[in-house]
């Protein structure tokens, strides 16, 4: 069998230089192609390259005349400056004597302290959301009232083009607060979240994703850009919101504001911390759809790869405490306490439901606008992945960033004002009308702009009116013209570096679109009336443009279905759904995917790639793997950790084999965090052998130092100490999980999700270590078009 | 630290004697005892008894004077009757080449495959559910006009008796039929089949639970049952028949039926089989409750424990497909073609809700609804339980079990007339009446028996005009007597020898009674108008009741919210469910899990108990075990598979060691079904030898096999072949997955759980065997009141 080279040899991976997550990978690589003819049986296994990769190449072709030849081929490349999170125990003696220790009833204590938590995740979540939406509600109606005054005054008299600047300057002023927020102060705010919770939940450690700062900014942000009237959603950024509130609440305290509770010590490690960031994601679901179901299933689809009943009620329960606090708060504030319906940032209103909701012969309608929601998610996609090519070269610098912010913030102005100034689609306020901001215009009186209703207003309460109006609210050409710039502006507007989501703008443009198909079918038919209601085609067009950019699946569905509040509509919106994610997925990947893949992420996908039975452990491994005795000379020790060409983070600890240079028995393995909190204490024999009332280090001393261990530069090592030797015995787990070189890559990929973990050590059938296989090692076999393929290992 | 001892050494295990499972479990055993003090941390862990068990033994001393002393402790063992399945794929040479062997595009046309027998399994069980409900609307309709007819004849002149007669007759004889097919033919089609699909999602076979004949029988017994007028509904057999489907179409042929139609042979593994049950048992959900959703959290729920997006999406496609077929076919059968309003067999009727579906203030009242549910489910599983134990003890012969189950019938119908009779709950009849055999019986013209509106109807119907019927229908004396009857009945009626499930019951009695809240809160309360519904809290109660008896949780709250119709609902019956789930959890287990246990069935929990982390590998594990070289004489492995006493399924593969008796070094892992099959076509060395042209054994021929391997006794081996030699080496699985013998029993039970694993080869530092974890040595723990307990395994 032909073994495949590794680009970068064991010996010079795992750089963990945190902080540079923005810089631009610039690394050359060689595109390789590998055709692998299988010993005997036939198979050929083609490594190409990804169809989008030859788009990127197209386009750099064309416009990289003078650049170097260095392009980033950033999707073909894993990053190695990503760690991984444990998510498997290390069950050493400490650990174990604990869980001893404790007593049934500190089990139970323990399990109320969970539910506590996941109710406080909830509770704050909630209320996060609460004042977002109440923040955002007041800033965008102060901005709209002050600008239809202006527009109202500058009608009779002439002089619009002071209204347009008037609320083009607007909006570019607080988008430029929001952008200068993120860019100078915290850059992980930026975006969704959604891409770096899904890599948090994946097990990938995104630096300071999970911080204070980060969600400060990150709130401070979102009200920015919403109020700013960008083409972006406030409902994105509440999943990151809720997950770093999961992760600072669970842990009790505040490494910011440097305050310790001493409450929940016990969750200080990975595994617990996961499992609560799972919880605040769906709270923050929850919170932002008013789908407390949805929330589970996305966090469960994301995350938790092995489901584990009490959990997921867990989760259940920190979704239910949000959706009702963001209600129960609004109600107050909306002075209809009590009042439970509005559960979530965004409410679709009520589709009030005759009988026949739907007929069977709309069906294949329905499949067809999924197809056509597949198709412009994916134009959305690939052109928001050029624009992200684009950005990445030539957008890195803060003070570029928040001029592209606040450029677009002003272009969407303009194009926005132009579009209502030409539109000549008037429509008779009725008595019920729901327009919170109509606008005359140039219409009779009693009649306001109906291009006005989509774009001068909040993209939430867009999106209900494209539902909720009544038929003949718009007229075809508006909605084309709106579905058309929309996209466009929406498709700039994501990546930029503000704090925003792309939900509702791809509901916005679904539901545009889907209403006039809706209209269309109603007068292409000859008895109209059946079709009576282009609310529902709205309704089906936004979850089928929706589907066919994010690409979340069974989630979206029930999201859908919550935030419709019927779920008559189960069926065709999961039908939509599929089709718009077969057909997208035919031409590129959703685009969190895509994002995820340009950061160079180590993301472990949920199955290993189909055609990859014929990789065995042997050839995935990593190896060399330096190994450490029992009881290791500290020098040794401290000079493995300090080499920066070695950063490795996990070490197996061996018994040397009588009578041999090779590899001892594996006996146990140990974490570079561990070693670090060792090495602190000065965990030395010789030290514990002269001083006789040396505190015994305990559990307690290794979560203290979590999250954050500190550097091994930062721990002074004397000449002396170097000379005594560290008894590892005591720290090490001693039962890590093993394979045989034989396994196949599924097999080992299977454990690896399953267990949740960073480190499998390989032995032969001595159980002598001949390797170690970490995420990365899987990460980089995924399949392409026409086969396996395999990407390389990035140092940056 | 104390070693736990064995009752039962691993030598006299394993017994595989099917078809046994009626048979009361009568073994003796002795209460024991065990306080354990660990090594110098005072941690106790009683090792008690359950609660129940005591309430079993004070009924057995007043009723068994003259019984002998073994009484039936089932819930205190675990019988070693049941094999387990092989989630693991035993990844041989032969399944490597052939796997190796594929191209990626075999492999996507595997994948559609999936697709379309999801696809398949979710139209046929649709079309099941369909059969059902039109066969028993016309048989209960057919019965129904008959004794209305006959009441309505003898009202006036006398003689009602003989309308009683010809009702309990009516019914039993129903049920005789019913009864007979399930007592007689196959057993295993009793009661509704969830406890069934529970254990084999688990990964427990349970014999002849997907056969074809069980479905056959469960379809007519259901039918039988329901038409009978017993307290039973159609919707938790649905589940079962879905499951049966599955494991049918998916294999592709029927061993009943003695078919083969070669399609789908990849499938034929535990593996596979058991994702396309998950995608069964979510489609009999969602045809029963027109629920895919809850069908898909249903299945994952019970088996999936490792969450797969692929295999999600199809079982949310199975659902959906089985809930439009349904819908179709019925809509059809209801000549209103194309009207897809009817999802579920139990249509709870859309619930017009207002802006103000609830208020803030009603929401501790929903807990207290949820807590009594919670009791009252506690206390039918409590009669149930004792019921059952009877039941086990006396009757369990064919006979007594057809006519305990006409006795119930007759008693039904006689108690139903009876409250009918002396109602005097008159209601008029209203121009939009709902009722479909009103009976006027001694109320005036224009009126109805409202009594008669609960108990003469299918317990659907009573079920959807308890939630529906305006307020007023029902006075609450009638409510509080059909509760309590309903109540006894259900209970005495649940575990009869009839193919019935409990859901439809469980909400009957509990929107009785919660309606019966509602009206008495409204009368109590001075502004009675704010509860004016009455029918939000029989749904409410509905609820609490089916939470506290079956405790199924997130996809319960699905389900019913889903068979709303709306998920304004979501909140309250959350939690609702939860509160009943609480309660009733500190008095006894669910119905299903109750029946598990007494059914002796090694179940694997989601969890490890918490208290277990000083129980390692080497005090779970069985020893010693029997290994096989890998060049191994065909009469030690004859001799090890026949010896009934050592009725292993799983034999570690060793390389001995040179000058040494130990146990040799691992090296692989055969099952008992792979050396069958190696028998049975004498793949012995010698052979291979003599005769050149032997054809090579293929993984077809061990899927031919699969699932009825053929026992040992019926494969004839000559003394000559005796003396041959066997290579195990292409055959046996040779990285299967091992653990130290220090490794805690979270950890093992982890990778058990994670991987759906069968056996777990227990090694030392030297790769030697020392011991073999399976399944029953895990399910021996668990969690009681007061902490760790162990139960007994037992022959039978």
């Amino acid at each position: 069998m032909a073994n495949i080279t590794k680009k970068v040899s064991w010996s010079s991976r795992g750089d963990e230089s945190g902080g540079g997550e923005r810089t631009p990978l610039l690394n050359g690589s060689e595109e390789v192609r590998y055709t692998r003819q299988l010993s005997g049986d036939g198979g050929m296994f083609h490594i190409g390259r990804l169809s989008t990769v030859d788009l990127e190449e197209d386009m750099t072709s064309d416009e990289d005349a003078g650049c170097p030849k260095e392009i980033p081929h950033n999707e073909k490349l894993l990053s190695l400056k990503y760690e991984s999170l444990d998510y498997d125990n290390s069950e050493n003696q400490l650990f174990l004597e604990e869980e001893r220790r404790m007593s049934f009833l500190g089990f139970k204590c323990l399990e109320i302290s969970r539910w506590v938590i996941c109710g406080l995740i909830g509770f704050l979540t909630g209320l996060i959301a609460c004042c977002i939406d109440i923040a955002v509600e007041n800033l965008a109606g102060v901005k709209y009232f002050v600008v239809k005054q202006n527009i109202e005054k500058f009608t009779e008299v002439g002089g619009l083009s002071i209204s347009l600047i008037l609320w083009a300057v607007l909006n570019a002023a607080f988008v430029m607060v929001g952008a200068v927020i993120v860019a100078f102060f915290e850059p992980g705010a930026a975006g969704s979240g959604i891409p770096q919770i899904k890599c948090y939940l994946n097990g990938v450690k995104i630096p300071r994703v999970v911080r204070l700062k980060t969600l400060v900014v990150k709130v401070c942000g979102v009200i920015c850009s919403v109020a700013g009237g960008l083409a972006v959603g406030k409902e994105g950024p509440m999943i990151h919101s809720g997950a770093v509130v999961a992760a600072g609440v669970s842990q009790g305290r505040s490494t910011s504001l440097k305050k310790d509770f001493k409450i929940f010590e016990y969750f200080r490690r990975d595994t617990e911390k996961r499992d609560f960031v799972s919880a605040g994601a769906a709270a923050g679901v929850s919170a932002a759809f008013g789908a407390p179901v949805g929330g589970v299933l996305f966090s469960l689809e994301e995350g938790a790869s092995f489901w584990n009943q009490m959990l997921t009620w867990r989760i259940f329960f920190a979704s239910m405490i949000s959706t009702f606090t963001l209600n129960f708060f609004l109600s107050i504030y909306n002075k209809k306490p009590g009042d439970l319906s509005s559960p979530g940032l965004i409410n679709f209103g009520r589709f009030e439901s005759d009988s026949v909701a739907y007929n069977l012969y709309e069906i294949p309608l329905f499949i067809v606008m999924g197809a056509a929601g597949g198709l412009l998610g994916a134009l959305f996609n690939i052109l928001n992945y050029w624009l992200t090519i684009f950005r990445i070269r030539y957008v890195h610098q803060p003070c570029l960033q928040v001029m592209e912010a606040m450029l677009v913030a002003a272009v969407t102005a303009t194009v926005s004002f132009a579009m209502i100034y030409f539109s000549n689609d008037c429509q008779p306020l009725g008595p019920d009308q729901s327009e919170d901001y109509p606008l005359q215009l140039f219409c009779a009186d009693g009649e306001y702009n109906s291009m006005a209703t989509a774009f001068f207003n909040t993209p939430e309460r867009s999106v209900r009116s494209l539902f909720h109006n009544p038929p003949g609210s718009y007229n075809p050409l508006t909605l084309s013209l709106f579905t058309l710039t929309y996209f466009f502006l929406a498709c700039w507007t994501y990546g930029l570096t503000v704090s925003a989501g792309v939900f509702i703008p791809s509901l916005l443009i679904g539901a545009a679109w889907g209403r006039l198909f809706g209209i269309l079918l109603a007068s292409i038919t000859p008895d109209g009336s059946i079709w009576a209601d282009p609310g529902k085609y709205a309704l089906i067009g936004a979850a089928a443009q929706l589907g066919g950019i994010v690409r979340m699946t069974l989630s979206l569905t029930v999201i859908m279905v919550e935030a419709t509040g019927n779920v008559t509509y189960g069926l065709p919106i999961m039908l939509v759904l599929l089709t718009a994610k077969i057909v997208g997925d035919y031409f590129v990947e959703g685009l969190y995917d895509i994002h995820i893949k340009l950061q160079s992420v180590p993301f472990l996908h949920l199955e290993a790639p189909a055609t990859s039975h014929w990789l065995t452990a042997r050839e995935v491994m990593s190896a060399p793997v330096t190994c450490f005795n029992r009881i290791e000379k500290v020098g040794t020790i401290v000079d493995v950790l300090s080499n920066t060409s070695t950063n490795h983070n996990g070490f197996p600890v061996v018994v040397p084999v009588a009578a041999s240079d090779d590899m001892g028995k594996v006996c146990g393995l140990i974490l570079r965090s561990q070693l670090i909190v060792l090495l602190k204490h000065k965990v030395f024999v010789e030290l514990a052998r002269s001083r006789l009332t040396q505190r015994k280090l305990q559990l307690k001393d290794f979560r203290d130092a979590y999250p954050r261990f500190p550097p091994i530069q930062s721990i002074h090592i004397s000449q002396d100490e170097r000379e005594c030797m560290m008894d590892l015995t005591e720290f090490m787990n001693p039962t890590p999980y093993t394979v045989p070189q034989e396994t196949s890559l599924p097999r080992v990929f299977k454990l690896f999700r399953a267990l949740g973990l960073r480190h499998l050590v390989v032995v032969d059938s001595e159980n002598r270590v001949v390797g170690l296989v970490t995420r990365k090692d899987l990460a980089r076999y995924h399949l392409g078009k026409h086969g396996l393929e395999e990407m390389q290992l990035a140092q940056t």
